[in-house]
């Protein structure tokens, strides 16, 4: 085997995406040693016991001594606290990054927080799943999907001087190595686009679960009977971690409240053609969906089996897929 | 093998849910003999070609014939002309009964279009998948689901009349034979139910669709690219039959625009949180979110595999899934 892109890796904060990180690495050959930081004793325990990481430490300035690669995989209202405890281990020249769904804010806050001498490249995996803590990780989550890194401007050395270039090139290479496709773009520009693939679906979700739950005249056990209509497509997103997700909507607020009122006014004059019977306009809107759905699958970002392919495994393996929820 | 539950059965329109209940019924061993009408030269030929059915016609009351059962499986609002169409061929005391997913207007419509000596027992499958037409069908579709039979009150015949109780119950021993579970309900709480459990969710997943492909500052390329972040899950049931979706709306209007009026306010709710940065109600919404999934999967209607079970397929096999879509 070649060497390993990073002979030493700190991730501090391991739920599922620092878990995949670590797997994935590992699986590719892309690192040494691997040291965690993680303030859960809880979590801490499980890392030990699944036994992927070399060190474990709730320090993360002791897990990043002797790293060339920082990743912090915190909750994004969490980055600057781990950051400056992070900082006194920091070596000169080290690649710092993080996985977190929101850029601007993070990017901010890791520069406030870390010497000038760390080379900060931000960056997001879109990845995932609806669970969460160490034991949901597996190394083959980042495969065939996309991870955004949003290069910062450099105050005393220019975006493209030969350092910093050459710490997003090595991460790049990294994360190619995991089995994704690297994009660069500019962190508000992420921050826009996330808001329409990730956050308002997220947000949406939570909302119609919630509204489900409280509407007096249907009860919870028929929402959950009949759900194989629609509305359990919806309750996986919304069964994600309430921490990460609350992070999200306050860090990426305006982005999130301009999509969303985009998608209020749309679904008011959807509202409207109901109420007036306009058949046509429902057809029309109606129609034009399925082709975006048609680009995604083309993209290789779903499956084309229906239903998600989910109806295709027998339910005796389903009810035998492990319960990974860490909290 | 026992005798069939039914001698005959006419499926009346044979799109994704005719040629599931055809599928599902053969192999249950719970038919004879199979007629079929659609309007679609091209669905005729198709299901011709399947080879599932004993007569293909496109005059429905050629099909009812000497049926003792009878589906109509054509969009909601499409009902009313097929039951007149069929009217002439059906036999006194025939069972009748649909797969629409409105209840009351499609009860109402049977009724005024057919015979009094038919016996009515509206219908609904909560099963199905995006893709449509005679070649999406699959026998394992009711698998597991539920299916909601809406017993009308009948004018000259007490609702717990012999011949009336005895056609019910028949058709829940057919559908039991085809694997799903049968509950009898009221066809306004039919309605109430499935406007939160599917119609509301579809329109939602219709209007999110709708709004990301129109956003200026971000591109279609881009919002398929990074769908993985969740706006991916909406597109599967924003991919449903454009004709079929249309009906339900304009048919089962107070119960949708009702649990709309209850959607927005709480969206609007949300909206105010984030706005004013009160993390903790954001916090404790997506918290209660997390156990209406888990009541859902300990309910059988949902995998437990993280991402529905769509990651474990490898890429390979999920580009050979057949594109059967109809339309």
């Amino acid at each position: 085997m070649s060497e390993p892109i990073y002979a030493r890796i700190a991730v501090i904060g391991c739920g599922l995406i620092g878990a995949s990180v670590i797997l994935a690495a590992r699986a590719a050959g892309a690192v040494g040693e691997v040291a965690v930081a993680d303030a859960s004793p809880q979590a801490r325990a499980r890392i030990e016991a699944l036994g992927f990481a070399d060190q474990v430490t709730d320090d993360p300035a002791e897990a990043v001594r002797g790293a060339d690669l920082v990743v912090f995989a915190v909750p994004v209202m969490a980055m600057e606290a781990a950051a400056r405890a992070a900082a006194p281990g920091m070596a000169p020249g080290v690649t710092v990054t993080d996985v977190g769904s929101v850029k601007a804010a993070v990017g901010e806050a890791l520069a406030a927080a870390l010497p000038e001498t760390c080379l900060i490249v931000p960056g997001h995996p879109i990845a995932g799943t609806e669970q969460s803590g160490p034991d949901a990780g597996f190394a083959e989550l980042f495969q065939h999907r996309w991870v955004i890194l949003t290069p910062q401007a450099r105050p005393d050395d220019a975006q493209g001087a030969a350092p910093y270039a050459a710490a997003v090139e090595r991460l790049t290479d990294f994360w190619t190595a995991l089995g994704a496709h690297v994009e660069l773009m500019d962190d508000k520009h992420h921050d826009l686009v996330l808001a329409v693939t990730s956050h308002l679906p997220h947000l949406i979700a939570y909302n119609i679960v919630g509204t489900a739950a409280d509407l007096e005249g249907v009860t919870q056990g028929e929402v959950m009977k009949y759900s194989a209509g629609g509305f359990r497509d919806f309750t996986r997103i919304a069964a994600s971690d309430p921490t990460m997700w609350r992070d999200v909507f306050l860090t990426n607020k305006d982005a999130v409240l301009e999509v969303l009122g985009r998608f209020t006014e749309d679904l008011q004059a959807l509202s409207r053609a109901i109420r007036w019977g306009e058949g046509d306009k429902l057809f029309d809107l109606f129609s034009r969906t399925r082709e975006i759905r048609r680009g995604i699958i083309a993209a290789g970002q779903e499956s084309a089996a229906p239903n998600f392919g989910r109806d295709l495994r027998p339910p005796a393996e389903q009810s035998e897929a492990p319960d990974t929820k860490a909290q």
